[in-house]
């Protein structure tokens, strides 16, 4: 059984499509039909863009056709302002490039999550830093004009505090605020421990079903709330399966060194090896996440960044001098 | 100039029907044409009941056709437990009569208001105390039916932090959830500092455009949000023109009380009245709250006040003895 | 390599003594000397006492001669309201007896953890929802005594928050506010997921150096804070080599089952395991939590059993009837 | 009776020195004795010096011989974030000046305050974006040295919740951390409305028993707690008696104008104002405050020039162009 067939028996999501794309390619390195991969590199950060082009390399990947920008940055986890700077210039010029947006295009976004729970804190903690302007533009549109667009902003909350699906209550409001765009700013659940707060996604698809550390049960796509989606993501945690299944993988890697040894790992049952996974990740049904100590530090470096890059993106009169200045 | 125009002028909204129909009455305690008023008293509060029942009234009043309720409590401003139960009582069983709900109905709770500013912070305390259902009842509906009505929730924060009005984030909603019945909860503005964390007050209106702390707008009525709208609302704050106002009506009424003192109160020009109190209130363009230091506990306590009745009124499972134990 | 060991080495801290103490007492279930063991079932608790008695069994157990009281309660984790209340009740019984108060003592709370990090964030909730009276004794201790106890409260942020050591800002204030008792409460990490929000304990030595959620590094114990200290704690995460190492147990556990297995399993170096866990835990320097979704409100029920258990110990006017009354 | 016997009638605290000073100057603008007023005029601010140099001086001005600084910019009010910027620096320069630190010394912020109540949360909120170094000192002092200062800092909490004394708990940390310097952040009772917001004030002093907007009992000074205060403080609410004050003061103004009218004004009892205001004043024993409504806001940008202003005269490291880099 390889690994992508027992993260989907064990109900793990991978929210990066980076990760989905290594599991696919596997140890061959191999292409992946319909999907094309490019990669830019400068001073702190690697940006990896993965196009699913095909219906194929949809289904393969596992989440529809669009753009999926990675910024990889292992800076992002330590306390380098100087470097933070220069990431945040590097995220705000790929939203650039990815919303294209009209001058007078307004954008509504959305910080999903929960502000009761720490790893997944970070779509309110964005909303909460952020310039809101829709308000102000019904008075005097002509000051604003050119300089700072219209946008707006809601934390809708989770599912086991409102009751409704987030897709739902997004829906309503896109149907009577008629922005051009959304854009939904999530925490993510990863497939390794060392991208947890070291990378950032943007997707021109939205919002999975499934994904998020919440779990967005319908997503948050063009055909859920009527209105295109731009999702910016942080991997907060990784499901404890991963860790699970990560151990048992390095044993058996060592089993596989001594001829006698890959004998025995020959005779290994497969099951077993969910079989023990399950086991040990029964209590709370496996919905388990792994996150570091300093969890809360990542997320509020890293909604800096996000808040930064959307401020300049999204407002003329932003740029990268000015943009701490304007966080609110 | 009356009161009642002065208020105007200097912009002060008035959010309880009952003070309303006082200044009306005047100090000749006159009937108010088209508006029916009726008491009951118990021990630890008096409940008045005013309903308005024509057009005239409604003119006269400054508010819609329906149904005010008010439980003045003074005691809610003690820390008297026993006496707290028994309000929750009182409140519960008017939330019944006025809701009077289908057994298969289901309610959206909206929370108005601002969770950085505390005397605007109610409603948002209030859902975060409440008991959610509505996710639930969609797997298991069959073990809660009879039991726990369907209830959703919203928080959907102010114009400030959203650059949305809240009645089109709800009526977005609204057209998703099909609730049949809104129960709004916001902080309000009285008439007087008495009233204060002292009185709980009931619409069947809904919200009125422009009441409330942080000043809904648009109010939140069926015209606005397509469903019929319940308010619960609590005074937390007095604006500061009415403390001038006061002043000037006590140093006014001293004048008259000699002959001479008198001839000069009638040689008072009644703009100069308007004058002094345009020219205290001057800063912040008026927009002052006077609230007291321990607000913060008062809105607390009502909190819970309101989120027992709730409870109780909305669900069967749920009464007098355990309400607390359902507290989120 | 024994788990002890293997735990010592991952820098894994176990909080609970009953978890030390099954650990000791190993498959073959033997007596620890100089360890007395003694458990109370109930309908939805069995409270296990574990008396530490001799030197021999404090360094056994690592951690002080004392008394340690775990109540284990699965029902913690469900929302069933009348259970909930009889867990109050009994670990109100446990805390009256373990503290065995003076009429007149008075005592220091200490919520420990970091409000921003929702599985460290039990001791902040605690003395959020407590009743604190120390200052209306100041002004009407007549009318208090015998009703409601000197109660003071502190809650004293993270070392990464303020730079200080928690001992050192407890010392500081128990040199002035001269408490007869200190209760600390934390949030602690567990050695298997499933006593996660399942069990809360009680000991009478205050709290080990470099224990809790966020690692309190020099403990608060009699020594560094100069008063006896009665420690509260929760289990809200399990470090993440804890389940690595189950994972691999649970395979080794496999390989014995057949006499061909058994051999290669034999043939293991045991610094294979560890070398396999070290790689697995190498990001964030193993600091890493295991926690489920719904920790936030797992720790907001507790945090309400554990204030009610604390109402009705330390004020005698506050009784199994009527704390939920007085959560503030 | 003059403002200032009717202010202390009224149990009013003016907090801010340059309002007291002003009181006493009246229209004559006569020089007070032993107490000397230097001003500093800039683009955007007025800063304004007052020095009380003998006890004659203290008397007069009702607080100690000492420094106090005020910084009147109204442009505080306003998203001027150029503006913002110039002010960040001219405080932290007059910082730098009154602070006077050596190369080696340390530093304890203590932010007054109630998190929960939104006018008193600016000393909160100043300490949750701060830098704090301490602990970091502790294990590699040679790489911070010269660069970061040591900083420690802690949130007391205010009497309610806590049960103790600010000054207490502060008196007890500072035995054990022992800084050479304490800055205490408060929000600030202003004498007139157009203050809220508008003014920073710094005072080498300390804190002043009873001031505040919750009212510190016994004051930070270097007395109460065996350390070096500087204060920094945002006026953010008034007195409700100070808008009734000024209310009739407006009036009999008016009376003043003819000379019938004035005959009437000499007959006022001077009792009838104090009767006046003590009535209109009565519910909540006066403890009343008036702030606008958006002083949420107002405090959230006045935390950030004041965070700003504390790095760069606390850091070497940071200066007028990075500060913004190191808000927490």
């Amino acid at each position: 059984m390889n690994k992508n067939e027992m993260f989907r028996l064990l109900n793990v999501n991978l929210d990066m499509a980076i990760e989905a794309h290594e599991l696919l390619r596997g140890e061959a390195n191999a292409e992946v039909s319909g999907v094309v991969m490019t990669q830019e590199k400068s001073a702190y950060a690697l940006v990896t863009t993965i196009v699913i082009e095909t219906e194929e390399g949809a289904r393969q990947m596992g989440r529809p056709i669009g753009q999926y920008v990675t910024m990889e940055a292992p800076v992002l986890l330590s306390n380098d302002y100087s470097a933070h700077h220069e990431l945040t210039e590097i995220l705000g010029q790929q939203l650039i490039r990815m919303m294209s947006l009209d001058e007078s295009a307004s954008v509504l976004l959305v910080g999903l999550g929960n502000w009761n729970a720490t790893p997944d804190a970070l779509g309110p903690q964005v909303i909460t830093k952020s310039l809101i302007t829709r308000h102000l533009y019904q008075f005097t549109p002509e000051t604003l004009k050119g300089k700072l667009r219209e946008v707006s902003a809601i934390t809708p909350g989770v599912l086991g505090l409102t009751g409704i699906e987030t897709a739902e209550i997004i829906r309503g409001i896109v149907e009577h605020v008629h922005p051009d765009l959304v854009i939904a700013i999530d925490a993510l659940a990863a497939g390794s421990l060392e991208r947890i707060g070291a990378s950032i996604q943007l997707a021109d698809t939205g919002i999975s079903p499934g994904s998020g550390v919440g779990n967005c049960r319908m997503g948050l796509t063009e055909e859920t709330i009527g209105c295109k989606v731009l999702a910016i993501g942080l991997p907060t945690v990784v499901n404890a399966a991963v860790i699970a299944h990560h151990t048992l993988e390095c044993l058996l890697d060592q089993l596989k060194t001594s001829p006698a040894l890959y004998r025995i790992y020959q005779e290994l049952n497969p099951q077993m090896t969910q079989q023990i996974l399950s086991e040990v990740l029964a209590p709370f049904h496996g919905n388990l996440m792994v996150t570091p100590k300093e969890i809360d530090t990542l997320i509020e470096s890293s909604a800096r960044i996000i808040t930064g890059a959307l401020s300049m993106s999204l407002h003329p009169e932003i740029n990268e001098q000015n943009y701490p200045a304007y966080f609110q």
